[in-house]
């Protein structure tokens, strides 16, 4: 059964890479392409490292473009899902890769994003406890932030577990890939190269009431976050260092065997051998989210620490997986666990 | 028809993106791997990016465990290929990524390399004049060199077409994974992130005779070439500046005319729309060449730009592709035209 | 009032940060520069950046070459000073970039070097409380870690105020310098180039102890650290994301009073402007440290984040900051607060 | 004889690096400090790494603000240099680190900049044959551009001495920013980290002719250049590779003896010790440029490459250097020759 797939917003980043993985995916036809201010413009130059595409001119965003299409992928800004998803109908498939409707407190989302509330998809995170019984068959998937895949992939095993305390420490790395495709002089080559730097500090940055709401969901009561983004000089790539005090009585062992346990069955997240830890480089354009965690007896806590490619398993891999799953594919249909590295 | 494939010196960059390859090829079943140092260590370890390989481990290079096989990777280091084929026997088909079999003529070989000359395989470059049907069939393949690769695509079709002088100049830029795995201090990330430098300069490097190789063939007459090449801070890619003076009456327009003509139905190398410039992010871990030219009337020169992945079309992506030819497989199986980009 | 410098070791990168900044010490001749391996090269080879000491030549490190210089800073491997100090004599400051003199603790070195505690010299982090009073006519100084120069400078004034609990949370990234200049295959610009990973996870890192040190004796109790160190795809720099729970009652104000009080009069440590913060590459090659924090009231911590050049803050620039102080310089003498950006 | 120097354009990239260098200079005070859209804001925002000016405020760029100084420094787009000049009047020491004075042919400078040609002042390269004398006292000097500073410093020894052909063949490497601090989607660091790209390709760079000027000059005959400079992934610096083919009967050594005798007074230019190759990395922010040649005798070309810090010795740092000189001030006063390394 192939399917034709429609883009929206497939001159940025996260269209550009929904592209690249759906051009090896055997059962999706690509279909439209649109974009708002790049309308006009051919693939060839607006995503010069997607040559099979390169002849394919972007149409404007408007509904008689995406309708009649079996799955709308939406790269668009926040905001503009919402109307899109409605008026294409029930039938079609249609996966937001942006924000709008991740998630499910109210209160929540209009503290973070400032606007009125759009409701709640199915959540594009497989992995997670009942994440597949809630995406198969569904035509609605909210596809998960970039940071919050990294962070739930590594703490929910632990919170499913009662490993540790209900209050998570959380440093991430991101490319700056994660920052869009918008000319902003402090995301400039001559900026970021040799540079790290934070942002979002405080509890701020907008992915965190994601990672509350599902680290919450897996520990049956409420998690706080404190979480901090930061900016490093290289275009892909997410490395989370998570961590929170254990329970008493919890040790190395006790860790290690409920994350064996936790993710057995997963084709696309790997808790490494002990001694091994995860590098962003490892997962460059793979849908592979790598695990390594270790024990602080002295400090009381528990580490772990994960890399994905926030663009693909952190966006558009997770698209294609949790579509694959809602769709009746293989879950790994197109998608490879194979970095290109080095 | 699906064949076994051995890869002798799978620890290495070139082996490792040859596995990368293969093990996305339909037709290509991964039989035994092997290393000499790295044997008995896991390819866990020693490529982490390739997850489904991870269990593997390596045994120690010897005949034994690469006889069996329909297909033969050699990535071993320079002077090790002409005895392993020789014992492998003339049925199993024979790939090297390694020098040994590149340069027809035995005084190029033995100023540059300072070993006897084994002798010359047929030159894995399909897109060259007659490089398909000297494939085709054939049990023994020789790899280009990445920086020849670059080259000689860049400025055949201008010696094939008569566009300019047999005097080349050229000046190409390399990620540092060209430079191989082992560590040496003036490859050290601290180093080289941040810095150019040049290295084999006033024609000393061993890329240099099969340029001139290749060219010659083509141009029907002995070719120059003054040859730069220099170390850039990233991990893959070449960048290859080649010019030459164009013969008296040669125009721009003929320039690109004889450039669309030859490369018309070239499924990997691509001649890009008029001012576009090729960039080496838009091959990031794809076996695709991209071109553009220019004419400078003033220096009476031609110009004409190269981007490769010197680990994919440079290395393991024309091994694959030259596989493909020979064993009568599609020649695009397998290959990606699409980059990873950003 | 001049006075004559010897380096020991001075091939590292080390070595080479403090030569760099001693070139442009006004009061300090560069005398005896030695090494081990490398001795008998010239500095033009070995640190081709100080043109300068090109023609200097490199003599094996020995105590005949060391005697009779007003000063020897020693960039050794570990365990390699105590020895080289005795012998010295009481009389020559010797300024240690090693860990050897760092930890007071006997069962801490110990625990963590492995090897027998040579004993404490005055800690090289004047802006410690009461450090500038332990370095003045001090002939012993111990050069802190360039993460524990990142460390206790972010988060002291908060346990000297009594803003947060005794129980830290530290995330670090580096660059590789901080590596060393060892040809290690991890450390391969191919391998570190767009990529994050962690390294010494779970409080095994030997700088751990000495923030615990350093942190306990602001605190005046003992405060617990969980310390990540991740390496970052750049040449220099550290940024170190610092948080623990502020205690009852403690507001942004409260803390945002108590920094600003506490780095009044500090030259080299500054708290940025609120909204502004600090990013590596503006401290590349400065002897500056930047820091800003945010309270984070839902998650109930307060974080502090600074970012220094780990070779000049946190080895080679701390090493003459603290030379100044104990010779009775003005501090700021041969360093600079200027970056070199972008 | 301290002078008091402004800055007109101090929020861009040369206009930072005139400042970080006259933070250093003993004999200039900063005065006055002025920008155009980023009047108003404070220098801690605009140039975060030069603490010792966090304080400062941009004043609106106006000849009111620019008066009375002895030095001003220009750091404006181009075509804006000449009014300024004019209103300075001929006592104010005004140093151009723009274009608009560089050129000294009426019709290149309109077939390249395609306005009205301003004029030429006194050129502020003092290595070029007679450069000294055209700068001492002189009240006007145009900063040469960054890749003319690399190319004519790799050259002109070569034409002095009538070693090679008058057809240069010149690929040149930059760091990023050489392109300046405005935000360009194609400047982005997701776009430029891991990736060369190759631009102004075939002649119609704007610093061809002023390439072509100083070359002829020092041949003595019209000298043709052909010039390809590509984006390397990098902040700083540029590496040229520059060759010609050599004339009849000159060897490596008549070449090697050439440079000796031209750069053996240079401070700030340095033939390196045979085998040892320039690397950008040596040179960050550091007025040196460093130079190694070779001869291809089968190519018959001579080779000269050499590296720079575009924003050093290749704009403010060459600022500077001929304000000293015009002022009579030792050459070196306030320059570096130690880069920021590794």
């Amino acid at each position: 059964m192939t399917v034709r797939a429609a883009v929206a917003g497939a001159s940025g980043y996260a269209g550009g890479e929904v592209l690249r993985l759906l051009l090896g995916h055997p059962e999706v036809e690509i279909g439209e392409l649109t974009g708002n201010s790049n309308a006009g413009q051919s693939l060839g130059v607006l995503q010069p490292h997607l040559r099979a595409l390169a002849e394919r001119v972007l149409a404007p965003t408007s509904i008689e473009r995406l309708a009649g299409h079996d799955v709308v992928f939406l790269a668009l800004p926040h905001g503009q899902s919402a109307e899109v998803a409605r008026e294409l109908g029930p039938d079609v498939t249609v996966i937001d890769c942006g924000a709008d409707f991740r998630l499910r407190d109210k209160a929540d989302w209009e503290a973070f994003y400032g606007s009125p509330h759009a409701g709640a998809w199915p959540y594009g995170l497989p992995e997670l406890p009942g994440g597949r019984d809630a995406l198969r068959g569904s035509k609605r998937i909210a596809v998960p932030g970039c940071y919050p895949t990294a962070v739930s992939l590594a703490l929910f095993p632990a919170y499913a577990a009662g490993l540790v305390e209900p209050e998570a420490v959380i440093v991430a790395a991101s490319g700056t890939s994660g920052a869009g495709k918008a000319a902003k002089p402090h995301l400039l080559g001559s900026e970021v190269m040799g540079s790290m730097s934070p942002y979002g500090v405080g509890g701020v940055h907008r992915h965190t009431p994601e990672m509350i709401q599902n680290l919450s969901a897996v520990a049956g009561e409420r998690v706080s976050v404190s979480f901090t983004p930061t900016l490093a000089p290289m275009p892909r790539g997410i490395l989370a260092t998570c961590s929170a005090r254990t329970r008493p009585g919890v040790s190395a062992a006790d860790a290690r065997a409920a994350y064996e346990q936790a993710l057995r069955d997963e084709p696309f997240v790997r808790l490494l051998p002990e001694g091994q830890w995860p590098a962003t480089s490892a997962v460059y354009g793979a849908n592979t989210a790598l695990l390594q965690l270790a024990h602080d007896p002295a400090a009381g806590r528990l580490i772990v620490i994960s890399a994905i490619d926030n663009l693909t398993k952190g966006t558009a891999g997770g698209a294609v997986q949790s579509m694959n799953v809602a769709l009746g594919f293989p879950e790994g249909l197109g998608l490879s666990t194979a970095g290109v590295a080095p």
